[in-house]
């Protein structure tokens, strides 16, 4: 199933998306939003109960031209990152190979819908855009007892952009937090995509064009940890909880890494996709 | 004022603590939380219309015998944290002075009450404490134009237990917040203070003892980075809501800078207090 959100900001409807990919249907008399608690019940059996509603004509179409499309996830309780998890890109940042997954944090007011406009942070030289699959947990995990184990509390997949500042991530002293928590920074969606629908979720492949000019393109079939080895490795760190967010790290092709660093100016448009995921595209402006 | 949130976890009251210290009068027919919500009230004018309130006696009285503190805030949307913000704690990590505030993150699942058991994590050898003065935010705080704006937004203070693992924030690779997320990690409380009770921020003692013996004794005079500062900083990185929480950093003495090591271990007693803030009391457990 592929869920979405549509309607302004802070006053989204949950819906859900028919089998020809356009039709949407209301999910307001059955949850109050696309959120952990939600996420929990479909995991507890409620999928298969929506299924065969949608299945009887039970659910009241939504109309959705013209209408905003929100996160596809209620604001999370977290978002935790995973950093330089793609070989290429390791690489082009001029860094070794992690032996373990490098966390780091956005702050959750930082994700918006996948076509709102993205910010450029006020004093910002070095804007960059970061195309990433995003796991959405759906049942508390905490320790673990190994990777296999993630695939019951993972709720689905949804396409994330994890824009960053470089400049205030990496030489303002301290951590990557600073560059990677500024307003707007964490577009995803336009759908929630259960697990079922994805035959292979280690084979996406994931692309950003800006202004038209492919800038990324990369499968998931590279990462250095899974997205199993990753949610069972911050399970051992922290607990994580129904409705959390984990952007899973990005491929080669980011601004930093190119010879010419072409970081994002407003104006600037930005459009990611990744393999049964879906398309965004945003518009940059000025904070 | 002082507020506070008393029951079982996830079922706490708001109360206000009379002026004896120890009445308590129950909130909940004013408003379901102390949250972002109320203490945003509370900044536009709802503080003394409270205080009338109180002081006409139509508060009912709550009885807190026996009964469990929660942390005085309800889950903040986000915990924000600065690192090496007291000269003596900078120069006992061996680390240089840092030219601006060093920033990371902290799951807000991490926020407990100020009497809690605190896990020592599994797999962990080095837990330690960090006793900080806490920022509670009451209205949203975005590129502020100068510190002194930082009076407008804050709701209060409030005592915290910066818990931290050295080995998962140090030596596993990545930012610290791996070593700052973990399960129970953050107790507050037991009251968040409005800063009108409070003479000077930046001259409070703050203090802990593990099993009685003094670890920690500083005064925030000692904070590289003002609490006005600190607030008009992050305000340029991230947007502070209603109800973020602050750990403004720690003095020396932990575990990690003294010669022996003394990490926490299941059993241990921790006890914290900042002047005008109260006190806390949390036993080390095993997760």
């Amino acid at each position: 199933m592929r869920f979405l959100r549509v309607g302004p900001s802070g006053a989204e409807r949950p819906a859900l998306l028919g089998s020809d990919g356009t039709t949407a249907y209301d999910l307001s008399g059955i949850t109050p939003d696309i959120d952990g608690r939600f996420l929990g019940r479909l995991l507890d059996g409620g999928a298969a109960e929506l299924a065969a509603l949608a299945e009887q004509g039970g659910l009241p179409v939504l109309e959705t031209a013209g209408q905003r499309i929100g996160a596809p996830v209620a604001r999370p309780p977290k978002v935790v990152c995973v950093g330089l998890n793609y070989r290429d890109h390791a690489a082009e940042t001029g860094a070794e190979l992690p032996a373990e997954p490098v966390l780091f944090m956005k702050a959750s007011s930082t994700v918006v819908g996948p076509d709102d406009e993205v910010l450029v942070p006020r004093r910002s030289e070095k804007t960059d855009y970061e195309v990433e699959l995003a796991i959405v947990i759906g049942r508390t995990a905490r320790y673990l007892d190994a990777p296999e184990d993630a695939d019951a509390v993972i709720a689905g997949y949804a396409l994330s952009n994890d824009v960053s500042e470089r400049e205030f991530q990496i030489e303002r002293g301290g951590t990557w937090d600073k560059g990677k928590s500024c307003e707007t920074f964490n577009p995803l969606g336009p759908w929630l995509v259960t697990p079922d629908e994805i035959a292979d979720v280690q084979r996406l492949g994931l692309r950003t064009t800006v202004n038209g000019e492919l800038r990324q393109q990369g499968s998931t079939a590279d990462m250095i940890f899974s997205v199993r080895h990753v949610v069972w490795y911050i399970s051992q760190f922290m607990v994580l909880e129904p409705g959390d967010v984990i952007n899973t790290g990005t491929p080669a092709g980011v601004a930093m890494g190119r010879p010419d660093k072409p970081y994002l100016r407003p104006g600037d448009v930005m459009e990611l996709s990744i393999d049964g995921l879906g398309t965004m595209r945003q518009t940059l402006g000025k904070a």
